[in-house]
């Protein structure tokens, strides 16, 4: 598990004054994309080799709100580990209050023709050590 | 159920060439509001009345890309209605076909406290007939 | 000209309640895209000849809010035509005020070097009648 | 002048495998904001206090893109101070060339009825020292 920590700015918020349900996704592509960068993940190289990583479900619950200049914590950990698929459950934290929640189905495809394609070796070994 | 029809433009699509996912949010979000404003939902009357609307739950499966210039197709349906909550099924078309659903719930929330309120009775009523 | 009519969504709006100025150059893309539609201009069938259009160039200013709910009209006029480059200037308005302009400077490029590229012919002078 | 750095995600790009042009405003409103938060700037206690900033112009030349994974820095200068505008002329640079530049012109306004309103006597002396 690794942490992720962001600013709220007004770009992520709306006019209810707090942060918009979509953008959460955003904070947790932020934080998965640093997580897996630790793996040696780096998706201009992947992509070159041909695959993308794309988003298959979402499960998100929003249980508080965030507000302009919050700091968030974001917590990610790799649940699932398969061929062509990983499931990863990641957290938002308020002051270390739970605020959202999502578990994010992945996939991995082939960049050309969007079907899955399995996950490069290397990647897949380092990723193995995450579960 | 209604129709709200939208255009890919390049604001929501991503490196990948597809759009990101995130927006589908955004597009679910416009076909509810257009939904609701048909049963005499006003976000910013409701919001001088006291209460907003959250998400509190997204329950999405990406299933197909869509691209830049593509007209896609939303159809909503109320499918739960409570005091102070309401689910929807949203799915997103392009050329019939199935590309993008999700299980929206949402809340009724004061606009001060951010503590679950009843729908206002008018809302409640004209809600009722859209199950 | 060509008006291009649009509500303002959550999505657009930030804490303070009103849209966000990014979200103003989004607007002005989704009416700028339109506008070129008309001419023939298709921008998925532009990159596979291998051209792109970028934004080169800014110049907004901001003149009133716009909130949640409204719908702007958005009024975009070409305003100079070279062979690499192309000029518009775009309005939006709420209610026939004039709430916010720009002048968005394009430029046409080769899709994989980046290095400027002469428009396709057929949409040069398709655009000159817009002048 | 201070060094704001950022990573570029897929949201903050597009179908042409670069950042979408409103998103550099994004950034460097994210640069203002650590800017001034540097001078005592705080926007939810301004907001308290019934002033907040809107941008009111836009000088805005891309002049090279950047993609994903790309890190780039915004340094960002105040370049004029008076009693109910000022000014910041802000860049950003990807491995020290320059790719994007701003003149970004702010205005004070009271919360309530989004007409100028002098900036608070603190944060006036704090800028001034910024120049």
């Amino acid at each position: 598990m690794q942490d992720y920590n962001l600013t709220v700015y007004y770009e992520d918020t709306d006019a209810q004054g707090v942060v918009y349900y979509a953008n959460y996704l955003k904070f947790f592509e932020r934080a998965r994309t640093e997580y897996l960068r630790e793996c040696g993940y780096e998706q201009m190289k992947l992509m070159q080799e041909g695959i993308i990583f794309v988003v298959r479900g979402v499960e998100m619950k929003l249980q508080k709100p965030a507000r302009l200049d919050d700091v968030l914590v974001i917590k990610s950990q790799l649940i699932k580990l398969g061929k062509v698929s990983f499931d990863f459950l990641q957290k938002a934290y308020l002051e270390k209050e739970l605020i959202t929640q999502a578990k994010i189905q992945c996939g991995s495809l082939d960049v050309k023709s969007f079907k899955p394609s399995a996950l490069p070796e290397y990647l897949q070994s380092s990723m193995k050590k995450l579960l």
